[in-house]
Protein backbone atom coordinates (compact mmCIF):
# COMPACT_ATOMS: atom_id res chain seq x y z
CA UNK A 1 0.00 0.00 0.00
CA UNK A 2 0.84 3.77 -0.94
CA UNK A 3 1.56 5.81 2.09
CA UNK A 4 -0.44 8.67 2.71
CA UNK A 5 1.11 12.01 1.00
CA UNK A 6 1.88 14.85 3.51
CA UNK A 7 0.09 17.84 3.62
CA UNK A 8 2.18 20.47 3.80
CA UNK A 9 0.20 23.82 5.09
CA UNK A 10 2.03 26.88 4.51
CA UNK A 11 2.72 29.25 7.90
CA UNK A 12 0.01 31.91 7.35
CA UNK A 13 -2.76 29.27 6.84
CA UNK A 14 -1.77 27.78 10.44
CA UNK A 15 -2.04 31.15 11.72
CA UNK A 16 -5.22 31.52 10.22
CA UNK A 17 -6.74 28.89 11.19
CA UNK A 18 -5.69 29.09 14.67
CA UNK A 19 -7.28 33.29 14.46
CA UNK A 20 -10.31 31.07 13.02
CA UNK A 21 -10.94 28.89 15.98
CA UNK A 22 -9.77 31.65 18.49
CA UNK A 23 -12.86 33.69 17.41
CA UNK A 24 -15.18 30.71 17.19
CA UNK A 25 -14.14 29.88 20.66
CA UNK A 26 -15.14 33.75 21.89
CA UNK A 27 -11.61 34.36 22.44
CA UNK A 28 -12.48 38.02 21.34
CA UNK A 29 -15.93 38.48 20.85
CA UNK A 30 -17.66 40.78 18.43
CA UNK A 31 -16.85 44.57 17.65
CA UNK A 32 -13.41 43.86 19.62
CA UNK A 33 -10.52 44.30 18.38
CA UNK A 34 -7.40 41.91 17.93
CA UNK A 35 -3.91 42.69 19.14
CA UNK A 36 -1.52 44.16 17.27
CA UNK A 37 0.31 42.55 14.50
CA UNK A 38 3.30 42.70 16.49
CA UNK A 39 2.01 41.56 19.55
CA UNK A 40 0.43 37.96 17.96
CA UNK A 41 3.94 37.98 15.67
CA UNK A 42 5.56 37.58 18.82
CA UNK A 43 3.05 35.19 20.61
CA UNK A 44 3.32 33.04 17.61
CA UNK A 45 6.78 33.54 16.91
CA UNK A 46 6.73 33.86 13.50
CA UNK A 47 7.02 37.65 11.18
CA UNK A 48 4.77 40.13 10.84
CA UNK A 49 4.37 39.69 7.34
CA UNK A 50 3.44 36.06 8.26
CA UNK A 51 0.49 37.64 10.92
CA UNK A 52 -0.76 40.22 8.42
CA UNK A 53 -1.44 37.33 5.35
CA UNK A 54 -3.35 35.36 7.88
CA UNK A 55 -5.99 38.42 9.13
CA UNK A 56 -5.91 39.74 5.24
CA UNK A 57 -7.58 36.31 4.39
CA UNK A 58 -9.53 36.26 7.68
CA UNK A 59 -10.76 40.07 6.47
CA UNK A 60 -11.73 38.97 3.04
CA UNK A 61 -13.67 35.52 4.29
CA UNK A 62 -15.53 38.43 6.51
CA UNK A 63 -14.72 36.76 9.88
CA UNK A 64 -13.02 40.25 10.84
CA UNK A 65 -12.95 44.20 9.81
CA UNK A 66 -10.22 46.85 9.59
CA UNK A 67 -10.73 50.32 10.32
CA UNK A 68 -8.01 52.44 9.06
CA UNK A 69 -5.68 53.36 11.59
CA UNK A 70 -7.81 51.52 14.34
CA UNK A 71 -6.86 48.14 14.18
CA UNK A 72 -8.34 44.69 13.18
CA UNK A 73 -11.81 43.82 14.61
CA UNK A 74 -14.16 40.68 14.80
CA UNK A 75 -16.86 41.14 12.35
CA UNK A 76 -20.19 41.42 14.27
CA UNK A 77 -22.28 38.53 14.37
CA UNK A 78 -23.44 36.85 12.00
CA UNK A 79 -27.61 37.87 11.39
CA UNK A 80 -30.21 35.20 10.57
CA UNK A 81 -31.41 37.72 8.01
CA UNK A 82 -27.99 38.91 6.51
CA UNK A 83 -28.33 36.24 3.59
CA UNK A 84 -31.98 36.43 2.81
CA UNK A 85 -34.93 39.14 3.52
CA UNK A 86 -38.62 39.14 3.81
CA UNK A 87 -40.99 41.55 1.65
CA UNK A 88 -44.33 42.64 1.38
CA UNK A 89 -45.90 40.65 -1.43
CA UNK A 90 -47.59 43.13 -3.49
CA UNK A 91 -44.33 44.75 -3.61
CA UNK A 92 -42.47 45.23 -6.40
CA UNK A 93 -39.65 43.30 -4.43
CA UNK A 94 -36.97 46.49 -4.40
CA UNK A 95 -38.23 48.38 -1.04
CA UNK A 96 -36.47 48.26 1.93
CA UNK A 97 -37.47 44.39 3.82
CA UNK A 98 -39.64 43.59 6.27
CA UNK A 99 -38.47 44.09 10.13
CA UNK A 100 -38.90 39.93 10.80
CA UNK A 101 -39.93 39.50 14.39
CA UNK A 102 -39.88 35.96 15.92
CA UNK A 103 -41.95 34.93 18.80
CA UNK A 104 -41.03 32.06 20.68
CA UNK A 105 -43.62 29.43 20.55
CA UNK A 106 -41.59 26.62 22.25
CA UNK A 107 -38.49 25.25 23.32
CA UNK A 108 -38.39 21.01 23.28
CA UNK A 109 -36.66 18.03 22.56
CA UNK A 110 -37.09 15.58 19.76
CA UNK A 111 -35.92 13.20 17.66
CA UNK A 112 -33.73 13.68 14.43
CA UNK A 113 -36.07 13.04 11.09
CA UNK A 114 -34.30 11.57 8.38
CA UNK A 115 -33.72 14.24 6.41
CA UNK A 116 -32.41 16.39 9.91
CA UNK A 117 -30.58 13.72 10.33
CA UNK A 118 -29.01 13.71 6.90
CA UNK A 119 -28.55 17.53 7.05
CA UNK A 120 -26.86 17.56 10.59
CA UNK A 121 -24.84 14.59 9.93
CA UNK A 122 -26.47 13.12 12.87
CA UNK A 123 -27.42 9.47 13.04
CA UNK A 124 -30.85 8.91 12.81
CA UNK A 125 -33.69 9.57 15.39
CA UNK A 126 -30.78 11.31 17.50
CA UNK A 127 -31.41 13.64 19.85
CA UNK A 128 -32.46 16.81 19.02
CA UNK A 129 -33.44 20.23 19.93
CA UNK A 130 -36.39 21.78 18.35
CA UNK A 131 -36.80 25.47 18.18
CA UNK A 132 -40.25 26.86 16.63
CA UNK A 133 -41.44 30.12 16.42
CA UNK A 134 -43.66 32.61 14.78
CA UNK A 135 -42.71 35.12 12.43
CA UNK A 136 -44.15 38.47 12.51
CA UNK A 137 -43.89 41.47 10.20
CA UNK A 138 -45.21 44.63 11.32
CA UNK A 139 -47.12 42.67 14.19
CA UNK A 140 -48.80 40.65 11.27
CA UNK A 141 -48.60 36.53 11.70
CA UNK A 142 -46.82 35.90 7.90
CA UNK A 143 -45.27 32.24 9.19
CA UNK A 144 -43.65 30.05 11.41
CA UNK A 145 -40.06 28.07 11.72
CA UNK A 146 -39.32 25.45 13.32
CA UNK A 147 -34.70 24.91 13.67
CA UNK A 148 -33.37 21.89 14.67
CA UNK A 149 -30.13 21.73 16.73
CA UNK A 150 -28.04 18.62 17.94
CA UNK A 151 -29.03 18.07 21.55
CA UNK A 152 -25.28 17.07 22.15
CA UNK A 153 -23.93 20.14 21.62
CA UNK A 154 -26.52 22.79 22.65
CA UNK A 155 -28.01 21.35 25.44
CA UNK A 156 -27.90 24.52 27.60
CA UNK A 157 -30.37 25.83 24.82
CA UNK A 158 -33.66 26.74 26.95
CA UNK A 159 -36.22 29.75 26.41
CA UNK A 160 -34.78 32.14 28.55
CA UNK A 161 -31.74 32.27 26.89
CA UNK A 162 -33.50 33.18 23.78
CA UNK A 163 -35.41 36.26 25.46
CA UNK A 164 -31.85 36.93 26.42
CA UNK A 165 -30.61 37.19 22.91
CA UNK A 166 -33.53 38.84 21.55
CA UNK A 167 -34.26 36.05 19.36
CA UNK A 168 -31.17 35.91 17.23
CA UNK A 169 -30.40 32.57 17.46
CA UNK A 170 -26.94 32.69 15.41
CA UNK A 171 -25.68 35.69 18.12
CA UNK A 172 -26.93 32.89 20.67
CA UNK A 173 -24.99 29.99 19.36
CA UNK A 174 -21.77 32.10 19.03
CA UNK A 175 -21.78 33.66 22.39
CA UNK A 176 -23.03 30.31 24.55
CA UNK A 177 -21.45 28.13 22.39
CA UNK A 178 -18.74 29.15 20.93
CA UNK A 179 -19.97 27.66 17.47
CA UNK A 180 -20.31 30.77 14.70
CA UNK A 181 -22.46 30.76 11.59
CA UNK A 182 -20.50 31.56 8.21
CA UNK A 183 -23.06 30.50 5.35
CA UNK A 184 -26.11 29.05 4.59
CA UNK A 185 -27.36 26.95 1.88
CA UNK A 186 -31.39 26.93 0.85
CA UNK A 187 -34.01 24.68 -0.58
CA UNK A 188 -37.04 26.35 -1.58
CA UNK A 189 -40.80 24.46 -2.62
CA UNK A 190 -44.18 25.11 -2.75
CA UNK A 191 -45.57 23.46 0.07
CA UNK A 192 -48.16 20.69 -1.07
CA UNK A 193 -51.85 22.01 -0.53
CA UNK A 194 -52.26 19.18 2.09
CA UNK A 195 -49.14 20.17 4.23
CA UNK A 196 -49.59 20.83 6.97
CA UNK A 197 -47.13 22.40 9.45
CA UNK A 198 -47.86 22.40 13.27
CA UNK A 199 -49.98 25.28 13.09
CA UNK A 200 -52.65 26.49 10.77
CA UNK A 201 -52.41 29.06 8.33
CA UNK A 202 -55.60 30.27 6.77
CA UNK A 203 -56.94 28.07 4.44
CA UNK A 204 -55.97 28.03 1.40
CA UNK A 205 -52.87 29.56 1.89
CA UNK A 206 -50.60 29.32 -0.68
CA UNK A 207 -46.98 28.38 1.16
CA UNK A 208 -43.34 28.88 0.62
CA UNK A 209 -41.70 26.35 2.50
CA UNK A 210 -37.86 27.53 3.01
CA UNK A 211 -35.54 24.76 4.48
CA UNK A 212 -32.15 26.71 5.32
CA UNK A 213 -28.84 24.94 6.40
CA UNK A 214 -26.75 26.99 8.29
CA UNK A 215 -22.68 25.58 8.48
CA UNK A 216 -19.93 27.17 10.60
CA UNK A 217 -16.67 28.78 9.52
CA UNK A 218 -15.31 24.86 9.11
CA UNK A 219 -18.40 24.12 7.17
CA UNK A 220 -19.97 22.06 9.46
CA UNK A 221 -23.63 21.49 9.90
CA UNK A 222 -24.79 23.52 13.07
CA UNK A 223 -28.50 24.38 12.57
CA UNK A 224 -31.43 22.49 10.28
CA UNK A 225 -34.20 24.95 9.85
CA UNK A 226 -37.47 24.69 7.86
CA UNK A 227 -39.58 28.01 7.69
CA UNK A 228 -43.23 28.33 6.21
CA UNK A 229 -44.28 32.10 4.76
CA UNK A 230 -47.49 32.50 3.47
CA UNK A 231 -46.93 33.81 0.24
CA UNK A 232 -49.87 36.12 0.19
CA UNK A 233 -48.13 37.89 2.51
CA UNK A 234 -44.64 37.86 1.78
CA UNK A 235 -41.75 37.01 -0.50
CA UNK A 236 -38.54 35.58 0.97
CA UNK A 237 -35.54 37.31 -0.94
CA UNK A 238 -32.21 35.95 -1.41
CA UNK A 239 -29.56 38.38 -1.94
CA UNK B 1 -24.77 77.36 -4.14
CA UNK B 2 -21.07 74.48 -3.22
CA UNK B 3 -19.55 73.27 -6.26
CA UNK B 4 -19.26 69.80 -6.37
CA UNK B 5 -16.68 67.87 -4.78
CA UNK B 6 -14.31 66.65 -7.30
CA UNK B 7 -14.03 63.05 -7.39
CA UNK B 8 -10.22 61.31 -7.27
CA UNK B 9 -9.97 57.66 -8.53
CA UNK B 10 -6.76 56.18 -7.91
CA UNK B 11 -5.01 54.64 -11.11
CA UNK B 12 -5.40 51.48 -10.73
CA UNK B 13 -8.90 52.04 -9.93
CA UNK B 14 -8.91 53.60 -13.61
CA UNK B 15 -7.14 50.65 -15.03
CA UNK B 16 -9.37 48.51 -13.56
CA UNK B 17 -12.31 49.58 -15.06
CA UNK B 18 -11.06 49.74 -18.49
CA UNK B 19 -10.17 45.90 -18.49
CA UNK B 20 -13.50 45.52 -17.09
CA UNK B 21 -15.39 47.29 -19.97
CA UNK B 22 -12.67 45.35 -22.36
CA UNK B 23 -13.99 42.35 -20.87
CA UNK B 24 -17.78 43.13 -21.21
CA UNK B 25 -16.79 44.04 -24.78
CA UNK B 26 -15.60 40.68 -25.70
CA UNK B 27 -11.92 42.12 -26.09
CA UNK B 28 -10.69 38.95 -24.28
CA UNK B 29 -13.12 36.15 -24.39
CA UNK B 30 -13.99 33.40 -21.63
CA UNK B 31 -11.14 31.40 -21.20
CA UNK B 32 -8.53 33.68 -23.37
CA UNK B 33 -5.33 34.67 -21.40
CA UNK B 34 -4.45 38.73 -21.01
CA UNK B 35 -1.45 40.20 -22.36
CA UNK B 36 1.57 40.16 -19.66
CA UNK B 37 1.26 42.75 -16.64
CA UNK B 38 4.54 44.42 -18.48
CA UNK B 39 2.87 44.61 -21.88
CA UNK B 40 -0.65 46.44 -20.13
CA UNK B 41 1.83 48.27 -18.04
CA UNK B 42 3.01 49.54 -21.18
CA UNK B 43 0.19 49.97 -23.04
CA UNK B 44 -1.64 52.40 -20.04
CA UNK B 45 1.69 53.93 -19.24
CA UNK B 46 1.14 53.11 -15.50
CA UNK B 47 3.58 50.95 -13.61
CA UNK B 48 3.59 47.24 -13.39
CA UNK B 49 2.90 47.71 -9.82
CA UNK B 50 -1.24 49.53 -10.50
CA UNK B 51 -1.63 46.72 -13.11
CA UNK B 52 -1.31 44.11 -10.61
CA UNK B 53 -3.37 45.99 -8.23
CA UNK B 54 -6.35 46.04 -10.93
CA UNK B 55 -5.44 42.55 -12.08
CA UNK B 56 -6.00 41.39 -7.82
CA UNK B 57 -8.90 43.24 -7.65
CA UNK B 58 -10.79 41.73 -10.64
CA UNK B 59 -9.33 38.50 -9.72
CA UNK B 60 -11.06 38.59 -5.89
CA UNK B 61 -14.26 39.98 -8.00
CA UNK B 62 -13.95 36.63 -10.00
CA UNK B 63 -13.78 37.94 -13.82
CA UNK B 64 -10.26 36.66 -14.26
CA UNK B 65 -8.50 34.18 -12.66
CA UNK B 66 -4.86 33.02 -12.64
CA UNK B 67 -3.12 30.16 -13.16
CA UNK B 68 0.57 30.01 -11.05
CA UNK B 69 3.31 30.28 -13.70
CA UNK B 70 1.07 31.00 -16.90
CA UNK B 71 -1.11 34.18 -16.43
CA UNK B 72 -3.97 36.06 -15.81
CA UNK B 73 -7.25 34.57 -18.02
CA UNK B 74 -10.94 35.71 -18.48
CA UNK B 75 -12.94 33.37 -16.21
CA UNK B 76 -15.65 31.67 -17.69
CA UNK B 77 -19.04 32.65 -18.98
CA UNK B 78 -21.13 33.18 -15.91
CA UNK B 79 -23.49 29.94 -15.80
CA UNK B 80 -27.26 30.31 -15.48
CA UNK B 81 -27.12 27.62 -12.81
CA UNK B 82 -23.92 29.05 -11.06
CA UNK B 83 -25.83 30.54 -8.21
CA UNK B 84 -28.24 27.43 -8.05
CA UNK B 85 -29.61 24.16 -8.73
CA UNK B 86 -32.52 22.10 -8.83
CA UNK B 87 -32.82 19.03 -7.12
CA UNK B 88 -35.06 16.04 -7.06
CA UNK B 89 -37.64 16.63 -4.67
CA UNK B 90 -38.08 13.34 -2.81
CA UNK B 91 -34.00 13.95 -2.56
CA UNK B 92 -32.55 14.66 0.65
CA UNK B 93 -30.82 18.04 -1.20
CA UNK B 94 -27.63 16.90 -0.72
CA UNK B 95 -26.93 14.81 -4.29
CA UNK B 96 -25.95 15.69 -6.99
CA UNK B 97 -28.02 18.43 -8.56
CA UNK B 98 -29.47 17.96 -11.54
CA UNK B 99 -28.76 18.86 -15.48
CA UNK B 100 -31.26 21.29 -16.19
CA UNK B 101 -31.90 20.97 -20.42
CA UNK B 102 -34.08 24.18 -21.34
CA UNK B 103 -36.01 23.83 -24.41
CA UNK B 104 -37.09 27.19 -25.91
CA UNK B 105 -40.92 27.42 -26.96
CA UNK B 106 -40.85 31.15 -28.17
CA UNK B 107 -38.71 34.20 -28.56
CA UNK B 108 -41.21 37.29 -29.24
CA UNK B 109 -42.09 40.88 -28.75
CA UNK B 110 -44.13 42.22 -25.85
CA UNK B 111 -44.59 45.28 -23.75
CA UNK B 112 -42.96 45.56 -19.87
CA UNK B 113 -45.15 44.66 -17.13
CA UNK B 114 -45.12 46.95 -14.39
CA UNK B 115 -43.05 44.95 -11.97
CA UNK B 116 -40.75 43.98 -15.10
CA UNK B 117 -40.22 47.70 -16.05
CA UNK B 118 -38.87 48.33 -12.55
CA UNK B 119 -36.94 45.44 -12.48
CA UNK B 120 -35.07 46.52 -15.22
CA UNK B 121 -35.48 49.97 -15.34
CA UNK B 122 -37.39 50.50 -17.96
CA UNK B 123 -40.58 52.73 -18.59
CA UNK B 124 -43.86 51.22 -18.58
CA UNK B 125 -44.64 49.30 -21.56
CA UNK B 126 -41.40 49.99 -23.04
CA UNK B 127 -40.76 46.87 -26.05
CA UNK B 128 -39.20 44.12 -24.50
CA UNK B 129 -37.76 40.46 -26.11
CA UNK B 130 -39.59 37.46 -24.44
CA UNK B 131 -38.05 34.67 -24.06
CA UNK B 132 -40.01 31.40 -22.98
CA UNK B 133 -38.74 28.11 -22.42
CA UNK B 134 -39.55 24.61 -21.07
CA UNK B 135 -37.18 23.31 -18.11
CA UNK B 136 -36.66 19.59 -18.26
CA UNK B 137 -34.94 17.17 -16.13
CA UNK B 138 -34.08 13.77 -17.33
CA UNK B 139 -36.61 14.04 -19.67
CA UNK B 140 -39.24 14.96 -17.56
CA UNK B 141 -41.12 18.45 -17.57
CA UNK B 142 -40.41 19.98 -14.34
CA UNK B 143 -41.44 23.97 -15.36
CA UNK B 144 -41.48 27.03 -17.16
CA UNK B 145 -39.61 30.46 -17.43
CA UNK B 146 -39.68 33.66 -19.19
CA UNK B 147 -37.29 35.75 -19.13
CA UNK B 148 -37.58 39.51 -20.23
CA UNK B 149 -35.35 41.76 -21.64
CA UNK B 150 -35.06 45.41 -23.04
CA UNK B 151 -36.13 44.83 -26.97
CA UNK B 152 -33.20 47.50 -27.45
CA UNK B 153 -30.37 46.44 -26.10
CA UNK B 154 -31.22 43.03 -27.25
CA UNK B 155 -32.87 43.59 -30.43
CA UNK B 156 -30.96 40.87 -32.77
CA UNK B 157 -32.07 37.95 -30.34
CA UNK B 158 -33.18 35.67 -32.32
CA UNK B 159 -34.19 31.53 -31.78
CA UNK B 160 -31.46 30.74 -34.06
CA UNK B 161 -28.44 32.63 -31.48
CA UNK B 162 -30.36 30.78 -28.46
CA UNK B 163 -30.08 27.48 -30.13
CA UNK B 164 -26.33 28.59 -31.52
CA UNK B 165 -25.54 28.81 -27.67
CA UNK B 166 -27.05 25.60 -26.70
CA UNK B 167 -30.34 27.68 -24.78
CA UNK B 168 -27.29 29.24 -22.49
CA UNK B 169 -28.59 32.48 -22.39
CA UNK B 170 -26.04 34.62 -19.68
CA UNK B 171 -23.23 33.01 -22.27
CA UNK B 172 -24.99 34.89 -25.60
CA UNK B 173 -25.72 37.82 -23.84
CA UNK B 174 -21.69 38.18 -22.97
CA UNK B 175 -20.93 37.14 -26.69
CA UNK B 176 -22.58 38.88 -28.95
CA UNK B 177 -24.35 41.64 -26.61
CA UNK B 178 -21.29 42.52 -24.91
CA UNK B 179 -23.21 42.36 -21.37
CA UNK B 180 -21.74 39.98 -18.85
CA UNK B 181 -23.77 38.50 -16.14
CA UNK B 182 -21.91 39.46 -12.78
CA UNK B 183 -24.92 38.43 -9.98
CA UNK B 184 -28.44 37.62 -9.59
CA UNK B 185 -31.39 38.36 -6.74
CA UNK B 186 -33.81 36.21 -6.05
CA UNK B 187 -36.91 35.80 -4.58
CA UNK B 188 -39.81 33.51 -3.94
CA UNK B 189 -42.90 32.74 -3.31
CA UNK B 190 -46.04 29.75 -3.64
CA UNK B 191 -47.68 30.52 -6.59
CA UNK B 192 -51.54 30.90 -5.59
CA UNK B 193 -53.73 27.89 -6.49
CA UNK B 194 -55.74 29.49 -8.92
CA UNK B 195 -52.28 31.66 -10.66
CA UNK B 196 -51.87 30.01 -14.62
CA UNK B 197 -48.62 30.77 -16.31
CA UNK B 198 -48.94 30.43 -19.91
CA UNK B 199 -48.62 26.88 -20.19
CA UNK B 200 -50.32 24.29 -17.93
CA UNK B 201 -49.41 22.23 -15.10
CA UNK B 202 -51.09 19.00 -14.07
CA UNK B 203 -53.83 20.10 -12.27
CA UNK B 204 -53.02 20.49 -8.30
CA UNK B 205 -49.50 20.77 -8.86
CA UNK B 206 -47.79 23.15 -6.13
CA UNK B 207 -45.89 25.52 -7.93
CA UNK B 208 -42.94 27.32 -6.82
CA UNK B 209 -42.50 30.62 -8.17
CA UNK B 210 -39.14 31.94 -8.44
CA UNK B 211 -38.12 35.63 -9.80
CA UNK B 212 -34.45 35.87 -10.81
CA UNK B 213 -33.18 39.28 -11.54
CA UNK B 214 -29.75 39.30 -13.67
CA UNK B 215 -27.17 42.21 -13.28
CA UNK B 216 -24.12 43.28 -15.42
CA UNK B 217 -20.86 43.37 -13.76
CA UNK B 218 -21.76 47.20 -12.66
CA UNK B 219 -24.71 46.12 -10.80
CA UNK B 220 -27.39 47.24 -13.89
CA UNK B 221 -29.89 45.23 -14.49
CA UNK B 222 -30.05 42.66 -17.83
CA UNK B 223 -32.61 40.10 -17.28
CA UNK B 224 -35.92 39.74 -15.83
CA UNK B 225 -36.76 35.66 -14.90
CA UNK B 226 -39.71 34.29 -14.14
CA UNK B 227 -39.79 30.64 -13.21
CA UNK B 228 -42.60 27.89 -12.04
CA UNK B 229 -41.38 24.99 -10.83
CA UNK B 230 -43.39 21.71 -10.16
CA UNK B 231 -42.27 20.97 -6.35
CA UNK B 232 -43.52 17.52 -6.62
CA UNK B 233 -40.90 17.40 -8.81
CA UNK B 234 -37.80 19.74 -7.94
CA UNK B 235 -36.76 21.61 -5.03
CA UNK B 236 -35.42 24.38 -5.61
CA UNK B 237 -31.35 25.06 -4.02
CA UNK B 238 -29.20 28.06 -3.56
CA UNK B 239 -26.29 27.91 -3.01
Amino acid sequence: MSSPRPVFQPLYLQVKRYLMEAVSAGEWLADESLPSEYTLADRFQVSQGTVRKALDALVAEGLLLRRQGVGTFVAAWPDEWQWSALCASGDDGLAAPERVEPELLSCGRGVASERASDMLQLRRNAPVRLVRRQLRVAGRMVGYEESVLDAERFDRLEPRLIKQYGGQMYRLYAAEFGVRVGGVQEWFVAAPADEEPWLRFPEHSPLLRVMRRACDLEGLPVEWRRMWLDSRLVQYRRL
